[in-house]
Parts: structure tokens; sequence; C-alpha cells
């Protein structure tokens, strides 16, 4: 069957929000055919991005309804286009937070396709074909891809631990590669143990990093030093952790989405020291350029991972044991899930079970 | 003779603030006698830096009075202490902004002296023996330093050339080459035109970079293209000029003092740039963390350079004739030359002639 912009299209259902409301419920829709260059997989797993609670309260102002979320999802594959080399039936793969790029911009051809200006969000982006509707994403039974934004899950990591990885965990191998903080020896700061945060410990942990784990929340303490195998850990209310640890650390990446001043994190930097942003706080805080100058300390930001990185950081982890924390929840608990994820209840991620509980309606 | 500190001294003379108003005049003191780590030095030139007029007027509540400033100091050896090798009477060499600093530290035995903890400041440190007195800068016949902290003036570069290289040059120099702009084919900004910012042109143009100057002023603009040799011009007050010129650099160096917002610098930087702060505006910006998100950018400072970068830059810029643009002016002028220098109505520094025009009172 086409569309209106000529485009063959079929059959879907998952679960959508139908406005800012935040309430998901059983949606059915259409999806492109799968292309010549496309793959097309049975959504098995999907996990749930902190990201997916703000699209669906529209809190960017981007949103476009109904909105069906979910960038970290892994699946099998059910079909490839005539021109896909790379993947067949029964392939056990991935999609994350990109579906598309413009594939012919600098970046795009420097594997960078993560910051292509025209980069194509797999829940909120414009269909390849130009029509103006929400691309629709994982909580939903098949996906469509372009082969070249699909990864292939190695053997030895299981389906529903590959899922936060790729979000979460892409977004925290990244900027330890990229900003070098993945040298054996070194000593970086997690500020935050949520979602993002987990992972990073334990990617740091595989590194031979050393890491300290800052946080607000005391009870984090026990669970970063003993569950996770954090080095240490500095209570972000308590001036005398953060007095006692001036200058000590390499790198930290800060995961909090929280507004809080930056200027006591870079006070834990040695100099060339790196704070890295993975997520943009309400409130842009002030920039304390005389520490910075005085240190030659930087502060970044980093946003997910290209795709050769991600398939670098799914293999490094299948290699290395690494699994995220997470509950695996059915379609149903989707709503109850999305309202523990705004009390950031949850230890450290939810995936959802599509194969076996997604059910038409 | 001895001070209190059983420390053998000698009389010098030169020119101090003997308070907050802003006014030098001559003054005689005593330095400390040459010890057998230093290097004894007739200055023959000493150029005006922007943070000798912030220290005459304690605009940042460190300064200690009298205090003689001066830190591009250049002169001829008279003196050598019996353990120094690197040095014979008769010698070509510079001082600048350190004179010292705890030498075993960390960043000490990594050649990071400017970001040691303890580092000397030349004209407002305290004496290596612990009086809780000024050093005494540049503006001075003769000056004292222990020889890691003494350059050599390469032959082909002009003593009175080299003043502005010892703060200005390493300072734009060092960031240059740390955060890898250095690199024939990249394009950077510099943003302001004036003692920092025509030495970073240069140097980068040297390199092979391609530079883009960056003024409030469009008086600039003639100056910066057809006299300077940069590539281009954008007037900060256009945001035409801005919007045309998204994404189109390496890097920035800023060099501007007054507040001014960094978004706009952000946007002119590719994914992956950089913007290095290189003078602390009066207050903090915001910092626009989604912006460095979504392009993996950065947000650097850079404080002076280590001794030896500060050789390799005085070595490059013999090689390369590499020469700042200043004017050479007689002790008697400092006053009005500081007014200037408030005014910033220097094109670009003042260098004193130390050896020909200061006289003992």
């Amino acid at each position: 069957m086409e569309n209106s912009f000529g485009v063959q299209q079929m059959k879907a259902f998952g679960w959508a929000a139908r406005d800012a409301s935040g309430v998901l419920s059983p949606f059915n829709f259409f999806r492109r055919a799968t292309g010549k260059n496309d793959v097309q997989l049975k959504v098995m797993y999907c996990g749930i991005c902190r990201t997916d609670l703000h699209l669906i309260k529209n809190d960017f102002g981007l949103s476009t309804f109904p909105l069906v979320p979910g960038h970290e999802i892994v699946g099998i594959v059910t079909e490839v286009g005539t021109n896909v080399k790379k993947f067949q039936v029964g392939d056990r793969v991935a999609v994350g937070a990109l579906t598309g790029s413009c594939c012919s911009c600098n970046n795009c051809t420097n594997n960078l396709e993560n910051y292509c200006t025209q980069f194509v969000p797999t829940t909120s982006g414009y269909q390849p074909n130009g029509e103006k509707s929400s691309n629709f994403g994982g909580f939903s039974n098949i996906m469509v891809c372009d082969a070249h934004f699909v990864l292939r899950i190695p053997e030895n990591l299981d389906l529903d631990a590959a899922a936060p990885l790729l979000c979460a965990g892409i977004t925290t191998y990244s900027p330890l590669r990229y900003f070098g903080l993945d040298k054996p020896g070194m000593h970086i700061g997690v500020n935050g143990l949520g979602g993002l945060g987990h992972i990073a410990v334990k990617f740091a942990k595989a590194f031979g990093v050393r890491v300290t784990v800052i946080s607000t929340s005391p009870k984090k303490e026990m669970e970063a030093l003993e569950y996770l195998g954090a080095d240490s850990f500095l209570l972000s209310t308590n001036p005398d952790h953060f007095q006692a640890a001036q200058g000590i650390l390499d790198g930290i990446l800060d995961t909090v989405y929280a507004n809080h001043p930056i200027q006591p994190l870079i006070d834990l930097l040695k100099p060339n020291g790196k704070l890295v942003f993975l997520g943009s706080p309400q409130k842009d805080p002030e920039l304390p350029v005389f520490s910075l100058i005085m240190g030659r300390k930087m502060i970044a930001g980093s946003f997910i991972g290209d795709l050769r990185e991600t398939q670098e950081m799914l293999d490094f982890a299948a290699k290395h044991d690494i699994r995220p924390e997470f509950e695996v929840i059915p379609m149903g608990y989707l709503n109850d899930a999305m309202e523990r994820v705004a009390k950031a209840d949850v230890r450290y991620k939810f995936v959802i079970d599509i194969g076996n509980t997604l059910k038409e309606t």
C-alpha cells in the first residue's frame, strides 16, 4: 500500500503518546515497507531512556504526536533489502537513537553521523521521504531502518542486556574513548548514578580506570562501592568531601540533569582535566573561566556516538561481560514505568519485553 | 648586605606603584644577591601587559605595594651562580611571568611549571625565602632569577621584539599547540585584536592555519586583513556575519576581557571545535551546555606556557621571523602608556627601553 508521498507502507502497531499528557496507549500505524537499503526487524526488547519521557511530555517543544518512543531497540532480522549484504534474516541486531543522516556531509563521511546537522532521530525525526510526520520508535512490533544504522549484537551478549547499551551505553563509552579517559591508571569521576552513570562506572572499570562516584544521595555510596565496584564516593552535599578531593581527577562524566553548579566539579580536576556533559541541565550553569585558565581545564559535551563506535562498544561490552543493571517489564507496565523514571525510581534501567508482551489490539 | 631573613641583598631601582591609584614613580629597592642557581641580568627592555595595569590598580585584590610591574623582560646576563652551566655573562636572555615554582609536584616534574599551584609570579609573588613582600618585576635596572626560569633569546630575534613574546607570545602559542590548532589547513578564529590577538594571528599564519579575526571594531578589518595577513574578518556586532560563518572554525582563541556572550562563538565552531579563553571576562558567561553536547564542542582555558614551551616559542618566532607590533617608549612615558593601555589605545604593545632610559634617582 502506498502513502500520499508514493511510499510503500506496511501495518505496524505499538504504544504511542497522543499528546503531551505523558500517557501512552496502544496504537496502530504504518511503517514504510522494507526498501532496498533497509533492514526490517521484529522488535524483541526496547529500553526506556529518560529522553523518552521528555519527548512524550514535549519538554523540548519539538515533539509531534502521535509519538511512539523507544530508541534502545533490539530484535531479529525478518527481511533485508536487495542491496543489503551485511545482514540476513535471523540475525540479532539493534537500532539506537539514530536512523538516518545526510550521508554526504563532512561529519557523515568522517564517521560522525551523530553530529550530522540533518541526523534523523529514531523517535522524533522526519521520514526520509520528506513526510513531516514523526518517525516511530521501538515501542512497537517491527522496525525498519537503513542498514547503515543497524548494529550487530555479538553472540555472547543477551538481547535484553544489549538494549540499554544502545543509548546509555554509547553515551558514556564514546566520551571515555574520545576524551582519552580510557587509559589504565587514570582516575575519573561519574557525577550522578543513574541509567547513564552506572554504565559509565562499568565501562571505566573495564578500561582499568579508577572511578569516584559523585552523588547527592547518601544511599548510593554502598551501591557504588560494593555493588558496582567504584573506588570511592563523594557526597555532593558535603563540602568537606569536595575539599579533600581537589585536583585528583583526570576527567568527570556529568550525567546530572538537575541544575547544579560546576565550580565544585572543576575544582576536583587535575590540570588538563576534562568535565564532559552528557545531559543538559534545565538552566545553563555559569562558566568559571578563571578556573579553566589557571588549570588548562576543559568543559565539553558529548552526544551518543557514531555507528562505527557503537558497534565497537557492543563488541567491547560482549568481550568484557559488561551487563547493564535493568528490570524487564511487560508492555502493560509502561505508564507505571514512565512515572518511576520521572521519579528516578529505577535500578537502573527499564527494558520492555516487547517480543513476548506487546499484543495487537 | 643581609635582610631580616638572612638573605644577601643588593641595591636595585626601577618604577613602582605605591598604592592602587595606578600611578607609577621611581623607586629604590633591594633584590636578593645572585644565588648559586641564579642568573642576574641587566634589563634592556620590558613589555607592558594588560595584567600590569590590573596589578597596579589592585583589580584582583591580591596586590601588595610597593609593586614593580613588568614580566616581559629581556636583558644581558651580568652574573651567574656557581651552579649555573646553561648561561654565561653576556648572553641575551629573557624572563617571563614565572620566576619560580615548587619544582617537585606532578606539574613541575611534567614541564607544567605554569600550572604548579605554588608558582611564583614575577611581579606579585612571594620571595623564595618566604618573605611576604612582593617580588619585583622588570620595570627596573636589574633582575635576578633562578636559571630554570630564564630563557635564551635566539640570535636573529631582536631584544625589543622578544619582549612581548614572553607573555603575549607564549599565551597564544601554547594553546595553538596544546589544543592541536596548529595543523596546516585548519581554520581558527581569534576573538579580539589586541596585544594577544595580533600575535595569535602571526603564529597561526606561520603554522599554515587559516585565520578569521573577530572584533567589535570595524576599523580592525583592514588592519587584520591587509596588515596582519588574516584571511577573513567577522564584526561581532553583525549577526549576519555570524550567521554566514556558522560551523566553519576548528577553534577560537578568545582574548577579549570585556564581558561577552559565548553562544555566538560556539556556533562558529565545527563539531569537535574548541573555544579557548586566554583571559577571564569580569563576569562569568553562561555555559551553553546543549550546544556543547550536540557538537561535541569544548571550552577550555590556557595560562601562559611552561618553560620548555616558552623556549620553543622563542626559537619558532626567530625561525619564522615573527615580530610583534610594538611601540618603544622611554621610562618617563610609563604613566601615559598605562593610560593608553587602559583605553586599548595601543598598536599593539608597548615596550619600555629600560636599558637606555631608566635613570637612577
